[in-house]
């Protein structure tokens, strides 16, 4: 990017709030500070932002781009700012372009069984709406509380209910989208079947706002089911045995819609945050696995396999306190294991289902050869692990830290794994595109980039390389 | 496309034979002929194609395609050749590349929940496959006893279990293609969630053969479910009765696995066909539901909406045999209907879920106002409908069934649908571009087609203008 005079910087602010008339524009304030490095402001390696803007309508966004065409400077389009691949922070130079304030519900139709949002939508108060009409929005990523629909789609987030139901490709009907030139596309629809053009809504999710603005997303809701709501736990030797377990009870053709992994040490740092009594040692690990629709044999069936695959402690409930305390453990994960030191770093990478056992086998055999401090959790039933590596002393990752985590990487990727599950790529991992993706494919996606934002304003080094 | 001297025809052919050691290939014979216009050769419109080549590996297919680029040939890829939308028949002087030896199931994983196929393998027998060992293959077109996995990839291909397990696109994992120039790339892998690169497999699916040649393809299998088979019909009024009906079941919670119309004049059919006794007027419409994995209550529950709605005649069955008569005849409508003339369109659109009553409301009042037989039937849980227009005494649609279609189609999309909801676009529907997706979005699927085959061979005219 350009170095800029005090002159010309005055020109283009002057011109960005002429542009940008109901935004609202924070320079050099806490708020820009805040928002250019991911909430942590210590942490912002990647320099000065431009502005933090903050737009109150579609004019605001076209306002913005026009704005960044005309000077050449990076937009990094954010809505909840809660990427954990470094995919939403401010770059050198760049204009924050905050879509939180578009947080409105514009139809939430029972009939058509789906739902208009704006990007800002909080995944939690969409399925809150949705359920006061006897509707869900299915996709609950860990951070669904805090998170917004178009983070969720500029990712592709996963989370429990995948099992299921589906990561979020899987419930997004259509989607409006601002390119970089400021034309509008309106992508999908709102049928469940379509097979006219090219695929562009599914193109669209995941890119990490690469390739366009996402201004509007209709989503697919489902009713309510009317069945028993079932929720277990048991626990087993250590996360090799209860993959296994889990293989079982996933080909065992009943529906389950979670079956979800903590290892031991994960536990135990959820018995210290919940003051709970669960950890056994701190080997043995814990399945927290449910219906949300259960017949009256699937749990029977559930708890028969789960003894046969050397699983304890099995507790199974249709208690609805006692089941939301069981899902809070699992939410608070994350928090629980975050508390155990002030530096980590949450991975993310889906395995082939039956590579599940090895790799978890190996994440331990790293937590080991690199003497690192490895917390494993995940959507087992999916293939998705959530390594937690953790460290002390210093921000900045040590370098046994680094190669754990390109061990593991190498290692889900010889499994024909992904490194991305539902995190997407962000600055964190896009050096490893040819690896995982090959180099005529890597090539194909910058060709895709370009016809999109052929200026390379959007989101720029990330996803792609 | 350029006329060439016999000279040059024999010289095209010399090199086509030369790079493709392994094919069978057809010119000028009997099965040329009747590969080149979708089984219909007294309908070759299109003109006489230069051969049809029936590879035998992927080294036949990069040679056919080293072929085309040499000599500027149009490549039709062709696997069983079922295309309802013109998507696969010859076109002048083009080479047909039939990819129906490529039938093999490469992997069937128990373990992994998937299985590696190469693009002729009949959908039929790929599940067949998989029921042997336990598990079962979700998508089920119509045409599943002769349709292949490469065309219902190219078509994203829907069918009745749709309601349940989505469309093609729902149970891919991933692609291996070969671009017009040869390249051979690897999309998505054998996991079940992926967040890495931009969504190429997505891209692939429902692209119609313009983008590259489907080579293997990576499907989702499912464990059987454990649950209860459960089938049933009722009886309505009328295709908008039965269309509010379905409506009031979709929005139950229940989880219905199947949920098919067919209007009275499609029953009248079927009772000829089958020698059943079904109908009850011209205008009663017939539902015909299921569950794959039913609780206890939901047969219980169907019953009692379906009465509230006004059904009649209402049979639920667990009979094995019984329920299999019923699919059976599902299966056979379009036969049965076929069978009323000799000419026919079966066209397929898809509505938002609210708009199923107006829209078969109109089907019939178009059939009044054009003096057009039409026969509806159609996935309605979905909002997926399949008017079939029929017609006598010319082989060429004529004008008032031509108009009958048009008025169906703005229709559609005035109610917010897409006039392809699993056929795919072909050449039947593509100057329809515009009108649906509008002008800007018609652009960029030029640019994005001109990433993967610049030179234009692959299926020209064919999905997009």
């Amino acid at each position: 990017m350009a170095i800029f005079t005090a002159e010309t910087h005055q020109e283009m602010m002057d011109f960005l709030k002429k542009q940008t008339p109901h935004a609202n524009i924070h320079v050099d304030d806490e708020e820009a500070l805040k928002h250019s490095a991911n909430g942590k402001a210590e942490d912002s390696i990647q320099g000065k932002i431009f502005a933090y803007v903050e737009v109150g309508d579609i004019e605001d966004i076209r306002g913005t781009l026009k704005t960044a065409r005309k000077y050449h400077l990076p937009v990094v389009p954010q809505t909840a700012d809660t990427s954990t691949v470094i995919g939403a922070d401010g770059i050198n130079g760049s204009i924050i372009l905050s879509l939180k304030r578009l947080n409105r519900i514009k139809e939430l139709s029972v009939d058509d069984a789906l739902a208009v949002v704006e990007p800002g939508v909080i995944n939690q108060d969409l399925d809150r709406a949705a359920r006061k009409k006897g509707m869900f929005y299915a996709p609950d990523p860990a951070s669904k509380p805090i998170s917004s629909i178009g983070g969720n789609v500029s990712t592709n987030a996963g989370g429990m209910s995948c099992l299921k139901y589906g990561a979020t490709k899987d419930n997004v009907l259509g989607l409006k989208v601002m390119l970089a030139d400021g034309r509008e596309l309106k992508l999908g629809g709102r049928t469940l079947k379509q097979a006219f053009g090219y695929d562009l809504t599914q193109l669209f999710i995941g890119s990490e706002g690469t390739l366009g603005i996402v201004t509007e997303i209709t989503v697919r809701l489902r009713p309510l089911p009317q069945g028993q709501s079932v929720t277990g736990i048991a626990f087993f030797e250590n996360m090799t045995a209860l993959a296994k377990g889990v293989n079982k009870l996933r080909l065992s053709g009943l529906n389950f819609s979670m079956l979800e992994a903590l290892d031991g040490k994960t536990v135990v740092a959820l018995d210290q945050y919940e003051k709970t009594h669960y950890s056994k040692s701190a080997d043995s690990s814990m399945l927290i696995f449910g219906f949300d629709d259960a017949s009256e044999e699937e749990p029977k069936v559930s708890e028969k396999i789960l003894k046969e695959s050397g699983a304890w402690g099995i507790d199974i409930t249709t208690d609805h306190e006692k089941a939301k305390k069981l899902i809070k453990m699992r939410q608070d994960m994350l928090v629980a294991v975050f508390a155990q030191s002030k530096y980590y770093i949450m991975e993310d990478m889906a395995v082939p289902l039956s590579k599940l056992a090895e790799m978890v086998d190996y994440i331990g055999q790293v937590a080991k050869k690199q003497n690192v401090d490895i917390y494993t959790a995940g959507h087992a039933g999916d293939g998705n692990l959530h390594p937690t590596l953790l460290w002390n002393n210093q921000p900045d990752a040590p370098e046994e830290v680094i190669e754990a985590i390109r061990l593991l990487f190498r290692k889900t990727l010889s499994l024909g794994g992904t490194i991305s599950g539902e995190h997407a790529v962000g600055m964190s991992k896009n050096q490893w595109t040819v690896e995982e993706l090959g180099s005529d494919v890597d090539q194909i996606q910058h060709e895709i980039k370009n016809i999109f934002d052929p200026l390379g304003i959007l989101n720029p080094k990330r996803k792609i390389n």
